[in-house]
């Protein structure tokens, strides 16, 4: 068993990779602090885009969404009026809507997530982070933004300054990620090349998180989200920037220190290894920009092998 | 000014009729004890049926909904294990969820009627009958069934043998209701040719709605919704008969006693005029079907001439 954790776009394609591989055998824990409520409903945009693109129905272009997604209720809530700043297609809308009632019943948003990844094919177990809400906050230099409103709404201009998570002190990771977690046979931690402050730190962030990732002793390996100095999408590299960190692999290996026995970065990024390992961290040096899902499988294979030669003997 | 009560489809065609002729001088009234909840969405079928229409994007082949509607979100609905007995089209997604929210921040449903009506460029006044929750109970042989379920997850196969409106007791017109009714210019009211007891009756039986339609002293006129024994569209012909009534202009004219000074009937029905005018009620004889705007508009003339000359002196 490997267990992942992710955020978006990049984590979702790394941990497609796994998928690929592993089937069944492999658990994505996902950041759910960029969920928010939006027009009423409750939406997961990291959780969305990670089970969208292990169901193979993604956006390849977007990140985001359902590939061939219309748009008519969008069209329709312009012309009545209605806020169109955050994009929901027609299809992705089914989500927010059964999920959005299923909640409100009493379900868990695992539960939920699961009848979801059930009803869509995905052998993988995709797991939300908590089923509390956490919302990530934003300090801004103009003071502090919800998520989804610095990132969607204000397309991540303004200088960030630090990030809280609401909610987290009396959140927990959820009954099925401690299961996870705590299970027999895992094997490794992958972290994937998600943003470090908005998609991993939420999930380590969580009370408890961080004695259960390093009580198994199984190595954790983390990918470098960021490729010759920059983010391969998102804002990450505008973020490191913007905290005064070293914008590149190093940067990140620094902000996760204490939790990674590994490192993955990329080729293109080779000249890090040395001032990586000083840390204490081993580091595996490979191509890591994933462009079609040969790209994806093949660093999953990459990371998976690494791992395995830095288990704990 | 004139006021119309109206449901569903054939009202919604004479409203529309009228409103080709008056403009902003019309006001509709109309059912919301067809209203539910579905989805976590709130839902107003009538109240819809009336806006879409008016607004000239209704569908007229189904005689709900809006026209080239697209249903990407009832087949992804369907793929992830939701109920689509109910058909929610993707345009229609953004009435149902816009109102919902704002229902939920406390508004009213006639601000957010009147608020849509504003968007889609509609003069006549559209009003829901009662700001307060009203549900059609269908008592049937299999025991009573909400309104929606009997309607359209039965297809209204069941027989029916009384109907009750849940919450009408608490329920009271609306202020723009009491309004409307009150305001000085008033010429008619026309009750439209929806379902007596599943349209019409729910406004008729709201606490203090008999007085306010009397009050005035302008002529109450009804359109028959039955032609030559048969309903245009819809169970009200079959209810007739599973309750025992008429099933004809005669049946409707009956229900209706006590509140109408004038009926309109089809051409088919001439034989019944004498029988209806027995009842102290004057009747009109004309082509009552509406198949296009040229048949709405003419209705809606031959009804406000009518009305014109049974205005008491």
């Amino acid at each position: 068993m490997i267990i992942a954790l992710a955020g978006g776009v990049g984590g979702a394609k790394l941990a497609d990779g796994m998928a690929q591989i592993l089937g069944g055998d492999l658990t994505v824990i996902v950041n759910t602090a960029d969920d928010f409520e939006h027009l009423g409903l409750s939406i997961s945009p990291d959780l969305d885009t990670v089970v969208y693109t292990l169901a193979g129905i993604a956006n390849p272009e977007t990140g985001w969404g359902i590939a061939g997604e219309s748009w008519r209720f969008l069209e329709q809530l312009a012309r009545l009026g209605g806020p169109t700043w955050f994009r929901l297609g027609d299809r992705d809308l089914a989500t927010h809507i059964l999920r959005t009632e299923r909640l409100k019943r009493g379900e868990t948003l695992t539960a939920v997530t699961a009848s979801l990844c059930e009803r869509l094919g995905i052998a993988a177990r995709i797991l939300p982070m908590s089923d509390a809400p956490v919302r990530t906050i934003v300090e801004t230099a103009e003071g502090p933004l919800p998520f989804q409103e610095y990132f969607v709404a204000r397309h991540c201009a303004v200088a960030v300054k630090s990030f809280s998570f609401a909610g987290i002190e009396q959140a927990r990771p959820s009954a099925a990620v401690v299961d996870a977690l705590g299970t027999a046979p895992l094997q490794a931690i992958v972290v994937c090349p998600s943003n470090p402050f908005v998609s991993i730190d939420p999930i380590l962030a969580l009370p408890g998180m961080g004695e259960l990732l390093r009580a198994r002793g199984v190595p954790v390996v983390a990918v470098s989200p960021i490729i010759a100095g920059a983010a391969v999408k998102g804002p990450a590299a505008k973020m490191l920037r913007e905290l005064g960190l070293a914008v590149s692999a190093t940067g990140v290996a620094a902000h996760y220190r204490g939790l990674l026995k590994g490192m993955v970065i990329d080729t293109a990024d080779a000249g890090l290894a040395a001032d990586i390992e000083a840390m204490g961290i081993a580091v595996k040096v490979t191509p890591t920009l994933m462009r079609n899902a040969t790209d994806r499988r093949r660093l999953a294979e990459t990371c998976l092998a690494f791992a395995g030669t830095l288990a704990v003997k």
